[in-house]
């Protein structure tokens, strides 16, 4: 993938836990592998877990990924991101994460996790969870995160509620 | 309520929507009422809805409010605000507000509460919702917001999880 | 002073470095008092030095103050501060200070303080310093902080500025 | 350029107003040209005036740039950002733009742009100034930005402080 018009592809997170258990971390690195053979570009919060593996799924696939760190410099990175951003912002970057992108695919994931599914939500990014939070709210409820079953489902109706975002 | 050894004082947080049916302002400003009579400082998102009613019910009662405002100045914070702090940070101002909270009380809310209580399970503030979000995440989950039945037992079980904190 | 009508007193800042010399926390004790004493808010960025010093004096003669802190929590608030503010915004807390007051005293400082003198400017706050950084622009330039000879002069500027503003 | 070991490629940033002459806008594409022909990467704050005028300069030259902005959403990025960031900070953003480039390139600018020069020196990135602000702070003063007098001078600077940082 080169450089140009890369403000016109579309941009898909991966969310999740920075030390969650192997079955998590494929499914990380498969998710983000289809990002990167759709040509999407895999937005995470650039740190470990969840985020490196699907920085190292999008990278074997020649994708393009973009970082967005809690940290005042980008020393903290994983390998894997090709556009680390500093925010000096701690976990409040987090609402920054899914700012940045176009849809949103959360994979388990602890209470940060649940802070980004959240403000997902609140910025109107479509979010689509496997083995993840649930939020609800009863019958008159604002709608919450689409369940999917498997990380394929989950990013492929990513990138199409991202196309029709 | 005099202004010394203010910093000592437990802080409890009201979070909820902006635009919410009256019933619910009903129950902010319950909450607001409860929170100072039993001494404590409120502290809201300082707008409208139940931000403002808490506040109301607060000052009722001869409280202190504390209003953390997502604008870049106080313009905009309610009549019972005594303290607005501006923040200029728009919606990412909703971590703040639960990171100056020892506990957190949500009543009803949209999106936005949402990111407040999920904030709260991520800066370790125990947080106690009526008529809100539930969230959570199957068996071995971290655990999520405590579900209360009234706004007494709400604020009575932040002011006394606030105490232990 | 008790807690009524307080968003209605004026708030003056009082800005400059965590580790200066002991003839600058003089200056920076007698700031704060001379604040106090006209019975406006203090608000400082809450921790050591000309922070903690201004926050004695404002102290000493019965005035409140406001600490706004780089730290997701409020520990690390000095003993001074009646309402701290934490925001886990680190470093870029400073523009929060400003944007906090109706004008601002900068005593001595290093980069952090130029980085509040300079938002200061940005958000419109009238600016008067003492021993501090001095900012310019050539001929057509956009105007800078007013230099000032004492504490006594600036605070009296801020004072009568902040009533104009 | 590719997009291969892109983290690896110094950053340079422009700074300067959104709304200057003629004669600054010419200088600023001069800058964002020669920082694509030394294959640096452009940070920029991603809105209009200098920060347009530079990645213009570069993206004729083939470069790729980066460009941080104050609104929660890219949609207010120049047509010349490859990688729009949004952070919903408002002009607090100031201080990403500086915190994401090894050294940084002043050109004229306001207020906001003074807000830079001093995040950069807080954040020890070196600072290369042409028609801009001036700070200064006396004999003991910690060291300010350095005035060049031409654009050539102030990146070839930029790029030699940057390679060693």
């Amino acid at each position: 993938m080169t450089i140009e018009n890369l403000k016109y592809v579309l941009r898909i997170a991966v969310i999740g836990g920075s030390n969650p258990k192997n079955d998590i971390l494929t499914l990380a690195e498969e998710a983000g592998r289809l990002i990167a053979k759709n040509r999407c570009l895999l937005v995470t919060g650039g740190l470990g877990g969840v985020m490196e593996a699907a920085s190292k799924g999008a990278k074997k696939e020649g994708g393009i990924t973009l970082g967005i760190l809690p940290q005042n410099n980008t020393d903290s990175a994983n390998e894997y991101v090709d556009f680390p951003v500093a925010t000096g912002l701690g976990w409040i970057r987090n609402a920054l994460v899914v700012m940045n992108s176009d849809a949103v695919v959360a994979i388990d994931g602890e209470y940060g996790t649940l802070t980004e599914i959240s403000n997902a939500l609140l910025y109107n990014k479509p979010v689509f969870g496997v083995k993840t939070w649930g939020v609800s709210k009863g019958n008159d409820s604002p709608q919450g995160l689409t369940v999917c079953l498997s990380v394929e489902e989950a990013v492929q109706s990513a990138i199409k509620a991202a196309k029709n975002g």
